[in-house]
């Protein structure tokens, strides 16, 4: 049920966003003049990690002492916001690109794999990275600190458009992860942004066979309308052995 | 009526707000363990500036093309913060600190000051610096840029808590400033800050004093209390002299 | 003659940029889709500064010991490009952003002058800043620096296209600056900004005067297409004064 | 015949280059007062890379977008510079640091791997770098991100002195990489510090197993006189032993 | 004997140290109030590491070259405080977070290990990192760069309290590492530092076994009162296993 | 007395470094080898600072709570280091360039002006800027801050060697300043450099009249063998003028 709510990605287009480059989906999205897409400078916790969810966000503001009771008690934001993840969600922190303090940990994090969570990235630190390492989740972050928030953050919203590593991130955004980092699909056109990514990886799949093969870049990436007619053959055949 | 709402202060918290320096304001906080209230980085645009009013927020993230009918149009939320805006309010822009454009200009500037708004703090730049600086209301920046803020920003909210140059904003808040800078003091504890702060300079008067006249500050600053009683006396005699 | 070259801007273009602000320039500019035309983080050794001129260009890379006596004799590039300057120029220089050393002093100033040189942009550190406020040149910088260029930087190229500030600026662009900063045109697109500059500022001390009026800012400015005939009428009263 | 050309390193020279640490290089210019020789901050993107070629250089200046049509056609400076590559040579690109936008991705370097070129280095990000790291070419890079390099730059000229990573590369340059980063040879005086180079590391070798002999630094490394002929005897005793 | 002076932990606080994470320790020094002590940005050389020793401290400055023979000659501050190592410390370098120079190299690091020291930390580069991974010491830094120290560093003190990597570490001090980074706890708390953190662990250990069997974090992770006699209960189970 | 020990330059000494720029000074000490004496990014407070003197130096690290006690009690090193003060110094402070807290504000620095300081340089904040401003001191800074040094320093040591604002100052130094910014002279080789920036500043006011005359500057600056008879001529014919 719930994850009738978030996990309402069409099947062709959830099955291109996990099988195309994060790479791709930002260069299908610049041609159509949407330029902030892709998260700056976070990186994958370990090797080989591919996500795709919904954005579920969550915001910090920096730590204010007076404050600490009404935005940082032990049910804050930042507990509301884990408890109500969904299935096939990703938590999406904006930390204001803070790293001297962490912004989730490992406890938090396998709560948020039990909801369904496919994914958590903030454009701050996480703590218990050694740990998260070792659970099934993929963590996208700008570095590792082994304090709590309460250092620096207090949790002051939830699913609300956010800021996360320059990019703005609103609540229902499709996030791709892959080794590459994290790109923000926006949710009003995933299905055709996911459907002409992967004609651009069909492309290129064509493109990097012609430089393979010896030739120049030119007419073969990007292809000319001169080339185009080989490349459909190529596709054409290729459809036919399949 | 607006007015009563926002110009609320109490009188007497009012006369020492207008007359105490923002330092103070920041140094009797920390004393109290509330230790970021101080703006970093935000310089006034003009010599002789000096600011006390409520906090109005308003919020930037970055420009996502997709959605700038969503938050960039002509009725956007920078149009409804300025509007809204209340006589004895400070409008205080988050725009991330980023600086390579915009976020307001003279013509809003001027707008503010018709409905009574006694200044104006953006982490980020401000467009038209010279004209601003012939305007009857004081402004803190981080810089100056000739972009309008459609280049980096979008406005997505106001009054909610946000980061203005480190320091966590709410709508409420009481800003001053002065040619330091500017500090936030939260509305709970306005009227004790303001009071102690009043104290702290009488205190740091008589310091100064004593060091004038040749003692070291040891003693002098802060007092000792084998020293308060001189203090005490020299208060006395003040008061009696007026 | 060489005049002819450089001071050769349509006279009624030169009014208008002499006239309008560099962030009316920028955001006509932004308008066309050019977004990056602001130099950032520049500010002017003194105030009053205004200056309009074709930029010419020198570049510096860091200094590499074994390639001074390649790129740094006594005849290099930095002394080449001033002595080429000619009148109605400005020098822009591209020193990577770069604080931690000068890249000119006031003697080239000096003689930037005498050549007719009509300002001095360099994002990095001006030495001599003392002596360049007493000159009569407009000089735009990002810091000053006591050391001379060797210790950072080798001048290797002359009026190739640069990276100013972040903003690419070519040989004949037109450069124009104000207290808020450096702005570059386009050569090819000046008479058309500098026409839309100088109407979007008549449009604006239009809507200025609704606002100073007490009106919203909302259809005063940006101008409705409801307000523009009392705009037009505005317009044409004040052409009836003159 | 293009191979005669780049691939010209003395084979002993070569064969030192192909040994020796980055550091060891770097270390062997200090001494020779070339201080500014190593790409700070660069990381390859997998590893066990090992570099050793010559530098051809792709210089970027930030996008303007009414200069698309100059810098950045279909048949611009970055194609170029890659069809240009020879056998032997490292593509070295200057983006200003800047990483906020892809400035190669798979394609180009694989077109780079068939003419023959034998590394790639960029200050600032790849695009596809799962994909690069699949390749049979070292890439040493600031970040990833998944904008093409459209979102940020221009290419505008090729084989010119650029700025990479803080170091000044000229065409030409020997380029040698390992897991430490990329450091910079000049041509001109790259036998003799390879030659240094290998000697220097026969010295480390020695000081090292004197060290692992439980001696001090002191005399060990660097050798001082009186330790000479000992390392010699110890030189002389290996060499017999070949 | 040297071994008695340092490696004089308390076996049980050893055994703690040992076991427990850098996050757990930071969060139950923030807890004290002592909120600056893991160190911002370092990342460990290789996976795997874990240190625990006390903190030698060696502090660089800039380098000025009319001073280097005063504090860079053979026997300099660097060589003293590395010979100086005792059985059971870890070296910490205060080199001003500047990233563009090594602050030490393998032969000193065999040095280190020789003496008995289990760990270095810079908060600049090291040298020979590749050679560095394969030697059984744990390193810790803030990058990679070939070059030696005197292209930017003077040693020029030891065994003073430093600042590394935004935190004071006083001579002393315990240093533990992990793959999270390394925190500093001081000496005169790390008996209770290192039992709380255990105990720490253990209920972390509870609240994670709850989040894994469906329960939500709150009153699990932290216990609230409420659920503390589970906790006891599920320890004395465990005790009895054991 | 006090004053024998600092204000202890030669007189001729003294005349030169109150006459010349610290431009001068610092392109002297580059000729000589020492690249680096100018202080980086530091600001005077207010217009027409000019400072010479000794340096008394202040180093500061980051505050750690456990030992507030230790290092920033009542009778800490920020006091000694001011009540030490002897006439003819400069207090310089190390803050690490760490701007969000204050290093001095205005009681301490009238104490150093009573003690006969006659400058004040910190590469961190000051507090009470707008009264600093008003007093007979000489201050250079990189920000203003409202809070107190105990937001985020400790004082922990005087009279040591320091970096401040990216250069090694030692305890008596001479160190210079005026509205370029600060430079530091080596107490070892004041006299010689004074004396050759004062020639040196003979040969650029000659090398100025001979570019305002509408000569190239190459030539005449640097003055080459070639023209320095006409140099000698005029220097003597000034000479005969006094």
């Amino acid at each position: 049920m719930g994850d009738d709510q978030v996990t309402d990605l069409d099947p062709e287009t959830r099955a291109h966003l996990e099988a195309v480059a994060t790479a791709t989906l930002a260069g299908v999205m610049q041609k159509r003049g949407v330029r902030t897409t892709f998260l700056s400078g976070l990186a994958p916790i370990k090797p080989g990690q591919r996500m795709v969810g919904r954005a579920r966000t969550l915001r910090f503001v920096p730590i204010r002492e007076d404050l600490i009771e009404t935005y940082a008690p032990r049910l804050n934001m930042q507990r509301a916001a884990i408890e109500a993840l969904q299935s096939g969600e990703v938590l999406v922190i904006d930390a204001r690109n803070e790293t001297d303090a962490g912004t989730i940990g490992d406890i938090f994090a396998m709560r948020a794999i039990e909801l369904g969570a496919v994914g958590i990235v903030t454009d701050g630190a996480v703590r218990d990275t050694p740990a998260l390492r070792t659970m099934g989740i993929p963590v996208y972050h700008r570095a590792s600190h082994g304090a709590t928030y309460r250092r620096l953050h207090m949790p002051v919203d939830q699913q609300v458009p956010i800021a996360c590593a320059g990019v703005t991130v609103v609540p229902g955004d499709v996030i791709v992860g892959d080794e590459e980092g994290v790109v923000v699909v926006p949710a009003a056109m995933v299905d055709e942004v996911a459907a002409e990514a992967a004609q651009q990886e069909l492309e290129e799949e064509w493109g990097m066979s012609r430089v393979e093969a010896g030739e120049s870049t030119d007419g073969a990436f990007p292809i000319t309308p001169a080339r185009r007619p080989e490349f459909e053959a190529w596709v054409a055949e290729r459809q036919g052995d399949s």
